[in-house]
């Protein structure tokens, strides 16, 4: 089989930010690349009537619980930050400014902002916080900044969230490969054992 | 370790379905009894603002296919029944009615159940329905629906809903081992581990 790995996730996500420490290998194990799509989740809430699930009875307190478990378990840091969940818009415009230009840094870029946000907890939504990230990867901060007040990159993120609803993408992470979805962290698995044998 | 495995599900549940064929011998392999406990998934619905998943935007056309692509996975049996959702009340309470005379057959017959509904898509709501089951393992239908009319199993399976709650059971299927609580079909996997490495 040919052809990418979708990766889709809100950096607001925590089974997104477990999700992301094993996408790449597992895509890679295949002969694949995994290809990093940052979302606003809200809007597929809008249309699900989700909310955010640390909100929700009995819900909320399993996934406090099990995020704590699932860090020990995958070996990750794991820390809850306060605020969350957050609005991550500069986190996501800021992300596809850099992939037109250099889809490797983007990469590191959304691998540093999820280890800002769930490893040790600072709060990425100002844009300040944002554009520190970008300025620990040797990426302008200013340029940054500039890119997420941009309405070009404000455009473009309201368009994948278009794109995301419109290929089925209903929570985070949502990994789809051959036009075959996978809704969850824990269908990695999954999503390893369908890229090796192609599916069933 | 030592203890019980409960596996808590709805008899109109999918993925309920699906770890059903799988958690007997999970529970086994570490030397465990899995102990099965149906209950209204809709009382836990109340609490979290739950839907049936099928009737969800996006959830819903994802969990039809997720379904399909399940059965072939597993290699169990799978029809999406009509009507579906529906409320099994009359199953759960003959079940409990069963398990208190002896357990192995509550078992069969709640294996029954589930054939009947998602193996061979047969409603199982009707009282009359649920009957036929249990006469044809030899258990009188006479005697089950009598049960299941009576006010001893209504407040027997109420009782249970609320056990679930207390217990933070927030969806279906939900195993509980030593306290922990593992929410989703695809966690068996990690249910397995935990009782083989007893948690992490």
């Amino acid at each position: 089989m040919t052809g990418i790995v979708e990766f889709w996730f809100d950096f607001s996500s925590p089974y997104g930010y477990f999700a992301s420490h094993r996408i790449d290998a597992i895509a890679e194990t295949a002969g694949r690349t995994a290809v990093w799509k940052p979302f606003m989740l809200g809007a597929t809430f809008q249309l699900t009537g989700a909310r955010p699930l640390s909100t929700v009875p009995l819900k909320g307190s399993y996934s406090l619980h099990d995020w704590d478990r699932l860090g020990r378990y995958y070996g990750v840091p794991w820390t809850l930050p306060d605020p969350f969940p957050i609005a991550t818009l500069a986190a996501a415009r800021v992300y596809y400014w850099l992939a037109e230009r250099d889809a490797a840094a983007a990469k590191r870029f959304a691998k540093a902002c999820f280890h800002a946000y769930f490893g040790e907890g600072q709060t990425i939504e100002p844009m300040d916080a944002v554009a520190a990230i970008a300025e620990s990867l040797g990426i302008s901060g200013d340029e940054a900044a500039a890119a997420a007040r941009a309405p070009e990159w404000k455009a473009a993120l309201k368009t994948v969230g278009e794109k995301a609803v419109s290929k089925g993408v209903c929570g985070s992470p949502f990994v789809i490969v051959d036009g075959e979805g996978f809704w969850g962290d824990d269908r990695l698995v999954m999503v390893a054992e369908w890229l090796l044998r192609g599916g069933w």
